[in-house]
């Protein structure tokens, strides 16, 4: 295909960063690719992988970049965006991956000034189970979600050309205001992340827990698998969407209280229809 | 090896009867194996299946059995001790295999009279996603872990039979007291069970739900495969084992409301802290 951009710049090479670079290279959809970050280790990592062409020495490469991707933990927005700004040429389109957007967009409108209208809010949904540039795979959003959340302010050709982008990696992109991404995020992986380290804690704190844990079989190794994730990160994500997650344990909360009512009653009745309904919607979900 | 029943009845000859059968015949532990059951569909195919060779036409088939076998939903077994009690002979062992101990006990207890020395409650840990005799497998207990709740009063031979029966299959075998079981299987089992209907009952109620599980991904998926169990079913075992399950319901609230309130304060170290152990104590289990 037709190259998209001459000089990229991805803030933070690991697993997303990575692939994404692996993806629009295989697709020569990309000129020059350059890497900054914080670890210099990783950055000639990502180089001797061939994911990027030069590393940066200071947040000065941006200059002259179409694109700046920031792809590094949601934490490091606000400092990262600072660094790069006062370098950013007027007419470069910068997008994020972050997993929740409204705290993203809150810095961005802080730091880039004139330059937040080419600011694109994104969030590919692809597994983080593993991570670092080592992890990067050309074909990692194939056929994966990836959602822009521009504002009414972004100019439209920076969408077209972030998801142009997207899209040149096999993924498919949705768009959809930030406050509902935040929402939707926050009950459907923020909160079942929440909910497995809530359990595995709950156990892990006994002083039988050897023995809970030796007699623990499938259902348990399912649905606490999520409980092994980064604790700083799913820290740093809990602490950006806290207002939608709030609710969001509230709710779990009030549901798992209407079950424990349920249960002290001997509702039979009750407890069927709960778990009636989960388990007709799980079977009806087609995620696996 | 050499035989250890000559003749046992199996009551209910689904995933977990059929395997038993289908094990101890691979290893020629047992003489006659006689199905009995309410659906005679199900003991029909057992039979076509080779893991029964009779079908018991009434309760008074237990009469000469060394072995009765009690496979049935937990649900269903005051019922059916009830029908086989007064046809057992004076020496049969029985036991069952259910997911809590405490109430089949109470019913045993009840119904069995004086045979109740003789009746050593069993729980194979063994999966359930699939169900029926076409499901079962020679294999299905190697590797897994058995428990057995004797009581001061249970007939010590009879516990090394039933234990032997299962050590035939290639299971562990472990003995701990019925109080003890339940409170274990209710936190790593049946608590996890319930916390997945909670979520996608939470999330399946609401008028956005084919968004928001659009957008579900890997972690959402692995967190909520059990809530696609059988309603009817945990609905028994919920009820079965209502005192544990209360227990370990309102401990598990309380560590949601324990992150709830560390996510209100904002307070980062909590959070960490309570995710850190979490995902160290996920890593260090070896359950996958």
């Amino acid at each position: 295909m037709s190259t998209l951009f001459n000089r990229m710049v991805i803030v933070g090479v690991g697993l997303i960063g990575g692939s994404l670079a692996a993806a629009l290279r295989q697709r020569g959809a990309v000129g020059q690719i350059v890497g900054l970050g914080r670890r210099r280790e990783t950055l000639e990592q990502a180089r001797q992988l061939g994911l990027i062409d030069e590393i940066a020495e200071s947040p000065e490469a941006v200059a002259g970049a179409e694109l700046v991707l920031l792809a590094m933990p949601v934490a490091q927005m606000q400092d990262v965006l600072a660094q790069i700004a006062p370098h950013m040429d007027a007419g470069t389109v910068i997008t994020d991956a972050g997993s929740t957007k409204s705290d993203v967009i809150e810095a961005a409108r802080a730091q880039l000034g004139t330059g937040f209208v080419r600011f694109v809010p994104g969030h590919p949904i692809a597994g983080a189970e593993q991570n670092g540039p080592a992890a990067a795979r050309a074909d990692l959003f194939a056929n994966r979600n990836v959602v822009l959340c521009p504002g009414a302010e972004t100019d439209p050709q920076a969408v077209r050309k972030v998801a142009a982008m997207w899209e040149a990696t096999g993924a498919r992109v949705a768009q959809m205001d930030a406050a509902r991404h935040d929402r939707i995020f926050a009950a459907v992986s923020h909160l079942p992340h929440l909910a497995a380290f809530a359990l595995v804690d709950d156990l892990a704190g006994r002083a039988e827990a050897e023995d809970y844990f030796r007699y623990a079989a499938s259902g348990f190794r399912d649905f606490t698998r999520i409980a092994g994730s980064s604790p700083e990160m799913w820290r740093d994500i809990a602490l950006a969407n806290r207002e939608a997650l709030l609710g969001e344990l509230s709710a779990y909360m009030n549901k798992l209280g209407e079950i424990a009512t349920a249960l002290d009653k001997q509702d039979a009745t009750a407890l069927e229809e709960i778990f009636g309904r989960a388990s007709k919607a799980r079977r009806d979900w087609h995620g696996d």
